[in-house]
């Protein structure tokens, strides 16, 4: 890992977008978070770019009220399996949730999409925050922010046990002797736990990246301490270049106390890019953006963080409420920023819902301007590289169209892909089977 | 539904194959279950041939006597999500057990595969019958028999509940008023009910088939009521012409039984054929499969319908052992039915074990000889289709160029396909959402 380091990109791809009215715009597919179409373009416009990886977001409980893209749209893991055949050098990174699910179905589903890819899956684990999924999961309640943190860091380290089941030479596929695989070389997990009880063995090999990559996006104290013991990038929103440099700085420290090489361990803060050819088609672009964030929009954006909490019931110019300790319990990290800023900046309700909606200024600008602020964040340690949660409806063409070439020029980004899988890309070693270091230092 | 009765074709694309020593044959791949150039081989095959489906079998408990092809292999949803991006017609079939899954995230999967195929996605309902599945599943233990078939009942109510959460015309698009969709035209389901909980909407519309087909494969009692009430196509195993035809006749009674119009549910027995250009060929493609199934295999897969029986423990001339109530709680129709042949015809343990590893001689012949069998059947009642379960390594290849053109020139099978989604293959109306046929009987 002594190689320069590179700036990563990732692209997510995320149907109608992020914003509660980008579907609005005239040229925007309606439809484009059901649209395979429209990710398969997506996802092209981004591997044509040498991005790292695409990423799917996620979350698992709607209403009446929630965003278009929450209504309806694809399965993370279904979506890029069917974007893996269509590829061949990007990454895919699915959002899986810890909170519904088994262990062994979701190891064997990125393992398979493993495979599927050649050795280019991701996950992304979170703990789901909205407390209505345990409506639709049959349990009894929604598990509190702190044991949701216990059940990740046991489910995560399940699934990575399972991911070994099989030594990587364990299959001598000896056809004269019919030996399929090696006795000895197949392994169970025979996990006993807190919550989970899994025997294994997982019924898939290891790929060719040996296993998937673990993002993680993790902002309150449990958060960062378990992004910074487990994941290999952390995706993040920070308002600034201060707060991410700080949040950066936060999360290696805790990687290195973790005993790891802070190098493996990429912050990725996730950026909305408007860029326009010159100054007015830029304030142009940034207009029209604007424009479709309404003030009924924003304030139900705000309520999500808080469990879809109804913001409406209070006066918009007002001091932004006084809340308590709603929230701590479904984003923490994401409320807890907002309660914060709007008391250090002594905003409204109006300020504070608008500031979070509208796109930031940050990354807004000529390719140079952009590729400027990009490049100041990677250089000054805020950043190793972004997660570009694109405008619709060109967001992405036109950042990978004439912000990526002025990158390339700079020597920030790599013009060609120097490997095949996701670790390649990343700089990451293929991990070492846990059982196959048993055996070295059993001999 | 008054169209002439169309013959039905699936491939079953499993891997290092069916039989335990299949992989050892000279031109197979040995690491097929995991090769995604293999997948999207066999199934760019079946389509060039016209077939209705590929169906991708399943299980989830593996230790180190299984059969090769369980111990290394792709999980269905993700392998037919990337061969759905490869394909345009073509139905696509996962085996999904109810008994380890959460009914929200299986109908989400299959909705979203049914969206990313543009309506090809069928669910074979199965319940899972190795009761060491249960120790991968954090599960005290596995459900008996006949509790898995209550949980199957319950389980696929909700799911195709889930999977009318949104009527066909809920989605307004309205960019100038911002309604993303019609009020009243989403649907929670507020299912309460033995075993889940599942309060809904799901977010994700309806595909342009309506719902994923059901497939199923019960033999027992208790299975073959559920396929008769709720499965659209049926796979069974049959020895014979004779037992094929009883089976079909006394599901297709069932069904009617259940107010259902017979001629939807369509019986497709497994099949093997064995196809060469002359008898020569023929023979000696058969016998070269059968010399790679030895005893020992053959023994050990026996065991596999009860629960993974060690029958080495046995004589293996003497008669068939007395097993008492052994299998009753694991596949329970297909030990039921070993345990019969074996008295019925006073077989001995090889005898026995040989029987079922071994290909049987029905759809061994040259291509016309086959497509006599297959007509035989099917024009008698036996089968609505087959599902063909081919040998390596080349079986699929040689049934689709030798034995489909025989089928197409007798007017017995498509020679293009009609329409575009796996209903479209079947014959099978869009079913209408149940919350849209309530309003109309409000009006």
């Amino acid at each position: 890992m002594s190689k320069q380091r590179q700036l990563k990109l990732g692209a997510m791809v995320h149907g109608v977008g992020h914003g509660w009215g980008e579907w609005r715009h005239p040229q925007a597919l309606a439809n484009a978070s059901v649209n395979f179409d429209f990710y398969k373009q997506q996802t092209q416009l981004a591997e044509g770019a040498k991005f790292d990886f695409v990423f799917i977001a996620d979350s698992l409980h709607i209403h009446e009220k929630s965003s278009p893209h929450y209504l309806n749209r694809f399965e993370p893991l279904t979506i890029l399996s069917a974007l893996a055949a269509l590829t061949s050098n990007i990454g895919l990174v699915a959002t899986v949730t810890v909170s519904y699910t088994e262990p062994f179905q979701v190891a064997r589903q990125f393992a398979s999409l493993d495979h599927i890819s050649g050795g280019r899956a991701g996950w992304n684990v979170v703990t789901s925050w909205l407390s209505g999924t345990a409506d639709n999961f049959s349990k009894p309640e929604h598990p509190p922010h702190a044991v949701r943190y216990r059940i990740a860091k046991e489910h995560v380290k399940v699934v990575q046990g399972l991911w070994d089941s099989w030594e990587d030479d364990a299959f001598a596929y000896n056809k004269q002797s019919g030996e399929f695989f090696t006795p000895g070389k197949l392994h169970a997990l025979d996990h006993k736990g807190e919550f989970f009880s899994v025997k294994g063995p997982l019924n898939i090999a290891r790929s060719r990246q040996g296993q998937p990559v673990i993002f993680q996006a993790g902002t309150s104290e449990d958060g960062r301490n378990f992004a910074a013991e487990n994941a290999d990038a952390i995706f993040v929103h920070a308002e600034s270049f201060e707060e991410a440099l700080s949040y950066a700085q936060d999360l290696k420290q805790r990687a290195r106390g973790f005993g790891r090489d802070a190098s493996h361990l990429s912050i990725l803060p996730g950026i909305r890019p408007i860029v326009g050819r010159d100054a007015a088609e830029v304030e142009s672009r940034y207009q029209q953006a604007v424009e479709l964030v309404t003030i009924e929009d924003a304030i139900v954006a705000l309520g999500r963080p808080f469990n879809d909490h109804d913001f409406s019931q209070y006066p918009l110019d007002a001091p932004f409420p006084e809340l308590g300790d709603l929230g701590s319990n479904s984003q923490k990290g994401g409320s807890d920023r907002i309660k914060q800023l709007a008391r250090d900046e002594g905003l409204t309700l109006r300020e504070v819902a608008l500031r979070f909606s509208r796109p930031r200024r940050d990354f807004v600008g000529t390719p140079q301007q952009v590729a400027d602020a990009i490049q100041t964040w990677f250089e000054g340690g805020a950043a190793d590289g972004f997660i570009i949660n694109s405008l619709l409806p060109d967001g992405l063409q036109s950042f990978t169209e004439w912000v990526v070439p002025v990158l390339q020029q700079r020597g920030l980004f790599r013009q060609t892909y120097s490997g095949h899988t996701l670790r390649d890309n990343f700089g990451l070693d293929v991990p070492v089977n846990r059982h196959a270091v048993e055996l070295e230092l059993a001999i």
